[in-house]
């Protein structure tokens, strides 16, 4: 899935498969209510972005959702929180089998999210950035009633531009600081990383959200890793300059999306610690997954209504989630 | 030097050579001025105990210092700061050295602080608890004018109480933390840490000082820990509820005795971060030195002085480091 070069710098192996699935079925794998399986793990910030769309648009009872545990060994994810270890709905151990179902010795990263045929238990795509928009383009006409158009077309450009320079050098950024190979490429990567969240911060003291005054698909990615910046990247990755909840715009932007329905009800904190310090051996040997941080401080105060803003759009926040998609108790904020 | 017993619990070797430099001489070491040189690492927070010791007392010009690099490996501590890799008055190029004219094969941990008598290059002591105590007690003919009483008659029931706790759950703590084998051991040594560490928040929050209005041992004792722990303990020892630089009252206390002449300008952070960073392979095997956190604000104001106090008692600050003993440009606070 990753590799570090000659130079000491981590590169993310980028090769996916891209089938997309279409209203108009041009890929072969037409939207369809009930036809597909949406596999994620709670740990997962690219899985997490699926989550939470999904989430907002109101998808659930369309698109399926199976929940891998938050470690993985050298072969693949695995559904190891199911009573029997399968996933009940197409009976798999490993993500990998619906790999190797797609293309007997599949050889490229196992990932999630990946979006599973349900009838033929292939995997149709695990290309996670394309995954969201195409849940907002593409699944239109089984969003929810208030469904938010996160990737509207007269914002498009400019979530694009937002979008590269946040993968790049935050989404991206945090790997790269954390699986560094020499010092150097550590730096400069850290470097960027806090560069760009200077930047970010800037933008954000005079506006509620990335694109202006509603959540967009711009919010969704730089959210799922500023929720992972404090119990995660700043300690394990080294991004140290300073915590999340020491960056006042961005600390607020991010409790501001942790509170609005969607976001923090996704976030499973025990599997995203759990995910990185036990299976990153080459950076944490021991095994040992940190007690800290307090999380309570993600459900404190934030003012950023004083921005004003429209969350939703013309649209409505989405309903709590429903009882079997809920993360564990102890798991969220406040555990 | 340290081990993990089978129940994963880190445990300290504490067995030092207990020789006392004493002004009666009973040990065969009588304080003599010029005759012993104080070995340290600015990286050690047990070396650092006695470098401000020593400044606040001023014996300076009694008791020379050698410093050595802020790494070892397996043997020693080496003197590899100075130009030709030799400590200039010993003539030494390993600690180690030193400890083997004493006792050939000494076969214990070789620790910094030590004191070594120049004619004869023999360890007397590093047994780092009684060395700063000495230098208050035995040292007193040599000690500068106005310097203050830090382990005073009246008081000494009460810093040795504080010192207790703060070395069982503190000071050794956080290495209880990050050296812990299991996951069962580091959360209790977690737990122990940060439920002393609200305690002494809370004792700071009406007193000044742990002891009172005033400077003493049991401050010294306590400062050493909490300037590294934002840099070192935080990320690295996983001691990670919060911050020091999100626990207000300790924030503030440590921020006002970084501040005060003796403290704060013994403190060199690349040294500290080199130390822990690239020794401890088997939690840091990537020997990736972190970039952060950002040291300036150890310079903000902390408002302390509302408390009152008086820091050196009867006594004067001491004058600012000689030129020969400044931390090197860019290694201090604002670096």
């Amino acid at each position: 899935m990753a590799y570090v070069n000659p130079s000491g710098e981590f590169r993310r192996d980028q090769r996916y498969i891209s089938t997309r699935i279409t209203a108009d079925g041009r890929d072969g794998y037409p939207v369809e209510p009930g036809r597909y399986r949406l596999i994620v793990s709670r740990a997962c910030p690219w899985a997490n972005r699926a989550i939470i769309v999904r989430r907002l648009l109101g998808l659930e009872d369309v698109l399926s959702m199976g929940v891998a545990g938050p470690t993985h060994d050298e072969r693949s994810w695995t559904f190891d929180l199911d009573p029997d270890g399968r996933d009940p709905v197409l009976g798999i151990e490993r993500l990998q089998q619906a790999f190797f179902a797609r293309q007997p010795g599949y050889d490229k990263g196992i990932t999630v999210p990946a979006i599973v045929d349900v009838p033929t238990g292939q995997v149709v795509t695990n290309d996670f950035a394309q995954i969201t928009l195409d849940l907002s383009l593409e699944w239109t006409k089984y969003h929810r009633e208030g469904a938010p158009r996160l990737y509207p077309e007269h914002l498009r450009d400019e979530i694009d531009r937002i979008n590269d320079a946040v993968f790049t050098d935050v989404n991206n950024g945090v790997y790269r600081a954390g699986f560094a190979g020499t010092q150097g490429a550590y730096e400069q990567a850290y470097q960027r990383l806090f560069a760009r969240l200077d930047a970010l911060s800037d933008l954000l003291s005079t506006r509620r959200y990335l694109a202006g005054d509603t959540i967009t698909e711009a919010d969704v990615r730089l959210f799922t890793t500023l929720v992972r910046f404090d119990p995660v990247y700043h300690g394990h990755f080294k991004c140290n300059r300073r915590k999340l909840s020491e960056m006042p715009v961005l600390w607020a932007y991010a409790r501001d999306l942790f509170q609005t329905p969607g976001f923090g009800d996704t976030i499973d904190f025990v599997h995203i610690k759990q995910h990185y310090y036990l299976v990153h051996t080459d950076i944490n040997p021991t095994r040992i997954v940190p007690a800290g941080p307090d999380t309570s401080v993600w459900l404190t105060e934030h003012g950023r209504e004083e921005l004003g803003g429209r969350p939703f759009g013309d649209g409505t926040p989405p309903p709590p989630p429903k009882p079997g998609e809920r993360v564990a108790a102890g798991h969220g904020a406040a555990a």
